[in-house]
């Protein structure tokens, strides 16, 4: 494992992500409009998150679910990231779209789907690009880090870990957060690994604790759903926050830091 | 719901803890010897926490491993609580055993394996004693709630609910601490709600983040294993924290207590 | 383990149950009224089966949900039995009503809530009747057979285990029957185990199916739930069987005879 | 749904298998060796099943695993099937390698980690193949059938679905067999589906009594792994039932078929 990976999550040119300063992502599940989408951008660009999700191109359950605005999707995620000066953080289902995703995507997101599609690992093993790895939701964790050695010993050593819940029997989450996997990872690998409180929990109502829970387990960022009116998400909408709970998600962080900084 | 229980977890005579304060129960799993059970209460005590557990009817999985103490091992818990004056928790597994247990302990504990036991339940629905009500590892949330209304429907209104960890396909950790049960009690009960990250996780070596976590997460207490020497424990000393070990998460949960206050 | 239970599932004075046989138990969840019962007694008798099973004393998830007729219902039971020369199987859920089980009751049943109850397995290992001990929902195949054990070890060696399915994720069925246990029992125990297929699918339309794939794959036997009028019943009516779908297990089972008794 | 799927399973021009004759497949885990594929393929024959499998691209948790002997396996497959008179089936891990399956396989397999991967679907969907498409261990019922149904609504109705176990807390066996999806698919699908025993369980000892209840249960047909000396087996090893245990398993198939062919 390099170096670079123990004290910095992700660098860029112009942005370099320290362990200390935790990964924050935030971003509506699907990229739905210039107006929706841009109205989160602000928000996350007014909260001090860099980072912008927003799935392109989406794997969907069922095959007659919107599945996502496509090529347009990255266009808009593009805009956006350029007007509010954020990086893009977006869901890559196939190597044949690596070209265009090189251009446009600051890190690929391979989905929980995806995890164990090994093919898929090994071609982006050589995109010289930060890859967000999502814990499969029937993968222990050491599948998860498994997987992520397909990219690592395929080249790519810039790997984020994501904790996004696991399937269990309990029905009043969407899956099982499992946040022990946090610390555990700490102690067996050097790769950063951070939270998704909004797929795992499926309810916005719970997210804000969860996410707190995640940073204070040890987790080194959070990714967040938030979508300007969540009523009428095409996708995931139960699970997304609104602005006004976004704002108050980054509230609480702030009132966390002092605890988080000196840790 | 009583008005009680929503701003004081438990009550006694002499002791009221409020869900400011946080309840922190701690000891070893099982009550083995005067010595062992002296040295962790006198770090409970030291500690600040007033509550000491420790099991003295144990409910094993395999009929030939130790069984407890019983009667002895009461006996011994009502020395250490007179000793460093803290109150007794520990578990009952047969409502025969409620005479002994009304003179000797503070609050009855229900382990996960009873947690559906009904009648169990019906039978400690009259008892004048403040109930812990352990998730069983295959219940769900809702199931969870609904064996406290045997209690509460019963007469019994001193429940504090237990977060310990379900059964899932994860074996890097003996169950999966669902951490999210706590933030959805709380939407939905007016019963206080604790965290025992050692039955969750099964290792001491991520109990202390877990911990933490779960006071995060909005849980109104703790309850964690702790041995003089867990290696030589005779039950469960993979997930016991030593003195050393215990004595770190107090500091931890000290230095998070600003954040914890303001909430 | 005696060598009585290799080659005989039960025996009575009057009635012994080998291998060969299979033991074939069917009935209501609950007793609910004479009528009701009798009906199916009747309906039994007629199927060459020669146990009755319904619930007295039912363990319920909700306490405001129906909780059997109690002493009435085991009076019911023996006046069914009486009346068409049947063996009774019900639920004991507290060693206290052991006196009361004794004079009417032909096979204990431990219900898979109260499998890991040890108090009670160990109270039971001293009573001189056959036991049904089913498997908890969250319960390994290990731990189940060491449950066994209490009984065992105890004393009492007439045991019968009863496969009725694991909690999983997945919500088509009620828990998921796992089939597997049976033809692992078989290599590492010497004692008799039996398919649940109602409790485990709770959908009655499947029942038939897998109650042969229990038997195929090496059942000793099964039990199953059969109603007059499932739409009425107090309990699991879902699950149940009409009389009519009953005798329709009992035709595919005397066809699917020869294979299985060559075997 | 076409009706064509209603009453036979799969057709080529010179073999048609109908739902009457169940759908047989046998093989080993992965393609090593001319010798071994040849010994297995001999078998195969001799038993009266026309369906060879046999890895040649394996999607392994591990990156340093054995991955397939890849093109060299597909013309090993090709050989053996030209010798005996089989047809092959083998897992595809992505559309780029259509043209090169196109030419040699006669069904391709989607693996259970890529149950969920929406894009391979999709071009699936365009290939004029029947496709074997496995459950993926922590899919629903439901979701499996949305999978099939990208399939099917892409253009490809030639679809067989395979129960190969669900991801659970049982330890005794690799992942637990849901026979309940058999009869549960046929009340709400026309597909075929059939049942790998070997997969889902892990372990030879038990793969007969699991395959023949998975036929009793309603399955359409088996797929089971077979190796002339599993102890040397690259893959999956300890799953796979030796050429003897194979030869058990037909001559129980065989003593079965007076009861499945009433049916």
């Amino acid at each position: 494992m390099s170096v670079l990976t123990r004290d910095i999550i992700v660098q860029f040119p112009d942005l370099t992500v320290r362990r200390s300063d935790r990964l924050l992502i935030a971003g509506p599940c699907s990229v739905e409009s210039r107006d929706q989408l841009f109205r989160v951008a602000e928000s996350v660009r007014e909260s001090g998150f860099r980072f912008l999700r927003g799935g392109a191109f989406k794997p969907r359950t069922n095959p007659y679910s919107f599945q996502g605005l496509q090529e347009e999707g990255l266009k808009l995620l593009q805009a956006a990231a350029k007007e509010f000066d954020l990086k893009i953080v977006t869901e890559i289902v196939d190597a044949s779209h690596l070209p265009m995703f090189m251009d446009t995507v600051d890190i690929l997101q391979i989905g929980a789907r995806n995890m164990a599609n090994f093919h898929l690992l090994k071609q982006l093993a050589h995109a010289s690009k930060p890859i967000l790895l999502k814990r499969g939701f029937a993968a222990t964790i050491e599948e998860l880090l498994l997987a992520a050695e397909y990219l690592v010993s395929g080249g790519n050593q810039q790997v984020i870990l994501c904790e996004r819940g696991i399937r269990t029997f309990e029905t009043a989450t969407r899956a099982t957060l499992d946040l022990s996997s946090v610390p555990i990872v700490k102690k067996i690998s050097a790769l950063p690994i951070i939270v998704d409180p909004s797929h795992a929990t499926g309810r916005s109502d719970i997210v804000v604790p969860m996410a707190l829970a995640g940073l204070v387990a040890g987790a080194d960022g959070l990714m967040v759903e938030v979508h300007p009116n969540p009523p009428k998400a095409l996708c995931d909408g139960l699970q997304s926050l609104t602005l006004e709970g976004f704002r108050e998600l980054v509230a609480e962080i702030n009132r966390l830091k002092p605890y988080l900084i000196k840790k």
